[in-house]
């Protein structure tokens, strides 16, 4: 396969479908930015919803707002917007808290769906607050054990064991970018007798995902990284209709509450998605998620998926012709369809490596021990964003100017 | 007792050592705002905080931010700054997640604190979430029960038998302001083996509170009330020096972590009240936050308490020789010692007397079922807004405008 050229990746660009949604995005001309991964960029839309709600409702309609913007809907109404992107119909996603809290309550909700059964399965290689949260679920239920992939068993399909009530499962894994196959592997935990609880942390609006489709009991995600919502905006959690009603999760506050304005001394779960919620949510950054979602309109997740795996084909290729000899080793599937919307890179110095690239405008991140990792999404990012990357990572290691000493000492925070 | 003229009102207000607050705030002039209580009003400095972290950091510097601009280290520095106001030393109270989560995990740790017990104590007429979530809590730990004070014993002194480990008690009760004495009670729970754990959703903010001086266990609260974080703005925890490193909670995400960045396999808690912490905050609420905690630089909350006081002495004064024979009846204490920042009245039509203050643009709020609440927040408001909230109330009464038949539904959220 030939090298592409300046001209043919500027024709890239021009035949993109995606490409006018990039001029909906806050971006700096002069950076390229690999990191939405982590934290996405903000829409001008998103802004603009922030000013609305922190502005004209909190600073005028006050605490009228509740009932007159919709703040107390907005957990759901939200929660349906990102159901469309990750195949769940309507009424069984909710916006809510955080990740690891939101792991909390499908965990509880999946060992109490299965009585009988007292193991929760989950990946070594996973983001670790699953492993914390689960290690926290355990902890509660007596007689409960957290098995992982890698140590307990070499992979989850070796393990469901009849003992095994829930599996929790990353769909694309955070450092590497490994993609799972959400279908096949939840056919698999249901044969099995088991809860199948997906995190798409990594996958939500990065690429297709069908909840429904694919059987999945329970997902959680965070909305700060392809989605867009700002820093530390508010996550999702879905649980599948049929156990609705069903499930039981003990975060039961009072927006969770069949008549939270009742003000009833017992709880009483609502029947639907609103009993996974808790306590009332931070509202601001709930509504600069609303605006964020608003660019998903009209976005053919078929066109996305195919921008995303050849954004990250052209880089590992460029990569790997530019950069050979430098002590890079792909940490990353080489074939699309098992990968994520992110590629990895070992490297030795993978520290100063990524802090010389942030230092020359190219931002993608570091991950203990040694990995270099670049997300790429297809709403912002451009072929000829890929290949400046690429130049840059080049021009930084043949010069080795990582080596730069303000370069040395890793940063507590990364 | 002389009812005091107009004149007399503003004397009060010329002579109020906190007047010059009020400018820090984004007030309409059109209105009287006694709802803080319920949401905090904006100032000034919050609106300006969360722009500079929506535009210049999130849009700006992107995920750099969570080091360049210190988001990451936000809720210890803004747990601090309260714990200032609450009479916490610091390093013992974090700005994390919601009022209802923060529950959860102060009695969780309550109760391995106090390994032969089983019996979690709470008021019958708490906050519901605070109960809600004490079941949920139950629910996760065999044996253990929750007992009500009000159902399953006249007062909670009455209840404090060896099996009880946790006594949840609401510093200020939500609907009559009914103020709880916290060192007394705390020293009474202490005698009988037990942990104090302290809702001050209430208080925080509306009179002082010391907390380290009480030898309170636990405590939470939330900041959109009197602390004017914005909707939903995160809560706070608060746990006693003596019990960091010992308490153990079950929501043990990454960033409860003691090296969160190492991306370890095992969960070992922070040695501090990070452990305290679970996932990701939303950093723009947060931000409001910050800029909202400003205004308390330099207040004295003697002189706070003072005026809240008398804001409220002022109320009752004035309804009870305006309003007589329209069926008020004072729900709070009549003495400004036993009373949080706020005034409750009971009326059979309380929800439309209410509607129709709101219309003539005194802002209240209705408790279920027949409580009207008015809240006085002395960072804001002034005497003349007391005698003009009376004003209008007493015309409603008069010309029995409440029974408008716009009033008449009861909308579902309150």
């Amino acid at each position: 396969m030939t090298l592409p050229d300046r001209a043919a990746i500027e024709t890239m660009d021009a035949q993109d479908p995606l490409r006018a949604l990039r001029d909906a995005f806050i971006l700096s001309p002069d950076e390229v930015y690999l990191d939405g991964n982590s934290l996405g960029v903000p829409t001008h839309a998103a802004q603009e919803e922030l000013m609305r709600a922190a502005r004209d409702e909190w600073g005028g309609e006050l605490i009228r707002s509740w009932n007159t913007a919709g703040w107390f809907d907005l957990p759901v109404e939200l929660g349906d917007r990102i159901g469309t992107l990750i195949g769940a119909a309507p009424g069984q996603v909710v916006v809510a808290d955080t990740t690891s809290v939101n792991v909390y309550k499908v965990l509880h909700s999946a060992m109490g769906l299965r009585p009988g059964r007292n193991v929760i399965v989950a990946e070594s290689g996973s983001f670790p607050t699953d492993l914390y949260i689960a290690e926290g679920v355990v902890s509660t239920l007596p007689g409960a054990q957290l098995r992982l992939e890698g140590v307990d068993g070499p992979t989850i399909e070796d393990m469901l064991t009849p003992d095994v009530a829930a599996v929790l499962v990353n769909h694309v894994n955070y450092k590497t970018g490994e993609l799972r196959d959400m279908a096949a592997l939840t056919a698999r935990i249901h044969e099995a007798g088991a809860i199948a609880v997906w995190d798409l942390c990594h996958s939500a609006g990065a690429l297709p995902v069908e909840l429904d489709a694919a059987g999945v009991d329970f997902a959680v995600g965070c909305t700060y990284k392809y989605l867009n919502g700002g820093p530390g905006s508010p996550a999702f959690v879905y649980a599948a209709h049929r156990h609705l009603g069903q499930a039981r999760q003990p975060l039961s506050g009072w927006w969770g509450h069949a008549r939270p304005f009742a003000f009833e001394t017992g709880y009483e779960g609502d029947g639907g998605i609103r009993r996974f919620q808790c306590g009332t949510q931070p509202i601001l950054s709930m509504r600069a998620l609303k605006g964020a979602l608003a660019v998903w309109d009209g976005v053919d997740m078929g066109e996305l998926r195919a921008k995303s795996v050849a954004l990250a084909d052209l880089f590992i290729q460029l990569v790997e012709a530019r950069c050979a000899g430098f002590g890079l080793a792909l940490e990353s599937p080489r074939e699309g369809a098992r990968r994520g919307s992110q590629v990895s890179f070992r490297h030795d110095h993978a520290w100063q490596v990524m802090q010389a690239l942030i230092s020359r405008g190219v931002i993608g991140d570091f991950r203990a021990p040694s990995t270099l990792r670049f997300g790429f999404t297809p709403l912002y990012l451009r072929y000829v964003d890929v290949l400046r990357a690429v130049e840059v990572l080049e021009e930084v290691l043949k010069s080795e100017s990582w080596k730069d000493p303000r370069f040395a000492v890793q940063a507590a925070v990364t």
